[in-house]
């Protein structure tokens, strides 16, 4: 699987790549062991700071290693790893090592412990920023504190999740940059 | 414009049309008043009650309309409806009546005062469940209590914002059931 270089990228941008919803992959480390879940109940909340808040529902092994670590790194594949998304979605971390299982690489973050994956386009890394929704919700507030995203392609084919095992994949864009007001954009 | 016929559409199924992540159009009455207005922060939040969580900026006319009717109807546009979707985002409530302005329609919910819009491929009608992160986040929950969707195009070609100006459009689907543990699908 092709590995993608990646550039810093501004953090209050990441709405550029998680407003379009695509699926994602979620990536823990707590006490050593490492876990990859499929996730794509998630929303951009704010530019700046970099909000971003997701479900991670409590029956997914990741869950207590992420409300424990308080970190993460939101990982956005694109359809050549479909049958990975797929696949990582249908195991748990609890039997299995995600990342040997699925060939994925995982590169050292900067700011987290949780590994982010080469293989994916884009690596937002993550810190919890308020936690007081979990309880009741399993929704989880991040803030994004650092993002890695391939240069090419510029519109990932990203994956988009509908249910019943069907995905939509992303089509094309279309500029509509001269009908809106500059204070917009 | 077209129209879509709609037939009723189980709410704990939402995540059908929502968990892709599309812009949409969410409508709102207040005192006589109705607006409408462009919305891409969102997320599935729970199957059942069937949860959806958006962010509504104070600085949008709708934010007070919807906070006090505590009311709103989610409408799903597509590609067919692109210029008026950018249209509804540049331009306020306070000094358009968006309904007349960019010739929609507005045909009467089931069971909210909020207007729902004709030309959108889906409505999901909404009421507030938890506005206790409004405060802070300016972030709704909502409960779907009812839910209206056109029986064709089974995949409507939604619209996905990357911000500055440029739309994805839904792609190609592809099903992948045959991976899934039946428990997961």
């Amino acid at each position: 699987m092709k590995k993608y270089a990646k550039q810093d990228f501004p953090v209050w941008q990441v709405r550029r790549y998680l407003e379009p919803g695509p699926i994602v992959l979620v990536s823990s480390a707590w006490k050593g062991e490492t876990n990859i879940m499929t996730m794509g109940w998630h929303t951009v909340m704010e530019f700046a700071p970099s909000l971003f808040g997701c479900i991670i529902s409590s029956a997914n092994y990741s869950f207590e290693m992420i409300r424990k670590s308080r970190e993460c790194v939101i990982n956005v594949p694109t359809a050549a790893l479909t049958d990975v998304v797929v696949g990582i979605g249908n195991c748990s971390g609890a039997e299995v090592d995600k990342f040997e299982e699925f060939g994925l690489t995982a590169e050292a973050s900067a700011q987290v412990k949780a590994p982010r994956i080469a293989e994916c386009h884009a690596n937002f890394e993550c810190k919890l920023a308020d936690s007081s929704m979990i309880g009741k919700y399993n929704f989880f507030i991040f803030e994004v504190v650092q993002a890695h995203v391939a240069d090419r392609p510029k519109y990932p084919q990203t994956l988009h999740y509908t249910g019943d095992g069907i995905f939509m994949v992303a089509g094309k864009t279309i500029s509509k940059r001269r009908l809106f007001r500059p204070e917009m954009l």
